[in-house]
């Protein structure tokens, strides 16, 4: 059996309470999106990179989210430095590896951090499967058209390795610590269409596990992702039962993120386990 | 008495018929929302930052933002020479002081930016604290829960010793020169799960000031945040009185802020005077 | 004769097809707009502008778009050598000058990044008026209020001299490889009250000219422009006729650009051949 809606509704419910805050590391096409995700979701978003201030900001966060996205020099050191502070800290930080396997120096950037020890990583199959190749996985070569279940058998030995939570985004989001993996079965196709919502998912992510604690965060990761994905099943369609373009979709995407009650998560969230 | 909406909506028209160049140097969250906010108040943005040019962009600009938000080492530079060069050409300009008293980094920085005679400064009640003490002025902590009106008295005091104005944000937005306060009433809670609405706010005050003229700062400010907090308050219900989500608020607060109509702003502006 | 609706919509429906991968190195107002615009157009945005990866980047890509808009020095670097990377892999890019002329920084760079030969450059009448004085053309002045037209002799002069295509964007835009000359009538006004709709046009541009190809460099641009103006044009009235504020019609921008099909664009593209 997997996890109840009621189970997400309550985490969602806490972190609305708790207020969690968010330090986030990320690139920039992403900073708007990402920060009103975490509003909706009732955290505190705080984008601070600078190497002369992340181990204060860390110091005052709940959570991390480090993103490569738009990758830069000068950004790097004070991702690694913020990952190492919320190590020595011991408060959980997510690592979004975006593209990686498109360049050496990206590649080698998410090498660099995997050994800081994230506590949970979110990728697409291709980003997860190349972040996996690096210990010694084999890997049939990166193509972002890999449905996320044919990276699951990788994604479950890099958890195992890593000793930490590996997410899986695609059509049914796969989950797991090594050992056990959970399936998650919300979203719709319209968030391939608009930039930055899976940097954004990381980020709930990242507010999820905080308040869920770390021994939570294979759970706290998949509800993340379940009330993420409601919340766009129910943006994509308007009140005459049409899919929405892109840009209305963005929009009520926030809304709903805002608006969604326990009821509604209650019956709409489908998380099972892998059998 | 204060301020009457008139005189807010002659101030309007005014900007949006000399259509200033506002600078903003700005993080780089708000640059979208904020750029659309100038636009639809008549003014135009100009994002620029570098150390290498922005001598020569504040000799074209009416007013200068600086935000310190997502602070970098090397823009701290240009955020100086900027200021520096404002203050030479007697051009006014603003201080965001974002998350002020989180870091010493940051609280450095807004020093130094203090230090270079700041028109006006506006943030929240925390920032507010956090700045005013580093002159003398005893705080009893920075806490982000703190309303704008008890920081009243701290805002009055730095607004005397740096001889500007000082705006503290809140549900009544307290504005002094350090005898004279003005409180605006207008807003919406909804602003506050919108990111980058504080931001946002602080570059139409430099584009009212860059027209009303550096003696009419205090009331130009005030104009600034009751022209924001009346397209805020129209833009937060939905035709069938609903309040709405922040995705649908912050689309329709742009809408308002270019549509709103003199007489809107008459009946709707709420500028009162501290007595 | 001009260009039919109907070459612009199969060249969008091939844009679609194709999927071409887009690297974009473009200032931070611009990023969520411009990755929103190329996902509606079925394009793939990149956005990657470090010089340690941008070679790699530049392999993997169709086309390459360079906006100095938040001119950085460090940025510099990544757009030059990306900008020689795709002249050496003979992949098209596309230059947008933003404020060229407005400092001396600025005007510096875009001479370097136009010395490595872009298929394409677009910007306002301003803007291609000061590009071309830089090579020995007349100017009387650099001026935004510079309607189109005026600098189509300065356009013609500049692509002759560079071996490229010049778009100058405005009521009309004007399109033109040195000899032939393409006049494009669709737009809205609303498209100036929403920032980065410049930036974003310009890659889309990049986008139709990788799957049309360099010798299709002048038709691609012409149809980039006209599509994008249609989808402003359809977005800019409510169901009830009325115009949109800027912030609603941002959202329906891009609801157009996705929604947008072939028999819409057949009757709405408007490119003429100048005589």
């Amino acid at each position: 059996m997997g996890l109840t809606g009621r189970a997400t509704a309550l985490l969602l419910e806490k972190c609305r309470e708790e207020n969690p805050l968010v330090q986030c590391i990320t690139n920039f096409v992403s900073m708007d999106l990402m920060a009103n995700t975490l509003l909706a979701a009732g955290a505190s978003p705080a984008m601070a990179h600078s190497i002369s201030e992340v181990e204060s900001f860390v110091e005052l966060a709940s959570a991390l989210l480090v993103n490569v996205g738009t990758l830069s020099e000068d950004w790097a050191g004070g991702m690694k430095l913020a990952a190492l502070t919320a190590g020595r800290l011991r408060k959980p930080w997510v690592l979004d590896p975006v593209a990686c396997g498109a360049t050496p120096a990206r590649t080698s950037l998410c090498k660099d951090l995997m050994a800081l020890g994230p506590t949970v990583i979110r990728g697409n199959a291709s980003e997860i499967m190349a972040l996996a190749s690096l210990g010694g996985e084999r890997t049939r070569g990166v193509d972002s058209s890999h449905p996320s279940e044919a990276a699951a058998p990788m994604a479950r030995a890099l958890a195992a390795r890593q000793g930490c939570i590996v997410a899986v985004s695609g059509a049914v989001d796969v989950v797991t610590d090594g050992t056990r993996t959970l399936l998650v079965g919300n979203g719709h196709p319209l968030l391939q269409k608009v930039t930055a919502t899976g940097c954004s998912v990381t980020a709930l992510i990242a507010a999820f596990v905080a308040v869920a604690g770390p021994e939570q965060a294979l759970e706290a990761t998949a509800h993340a992702l379940a009330y993420f994905g409601v919340a766009a099943e129910r943006a994509a369609v308007d009140e005459a039962g049409q899919v929405r373009g892109p840009g209305s979709f963005r929009v009520k995407l926030l809304d709903e993120l805002d608006l969604l009650c326990a009821a509604q998560l209650v019956h709409a969230s489908r998380i099972g386990r892998s059998t």
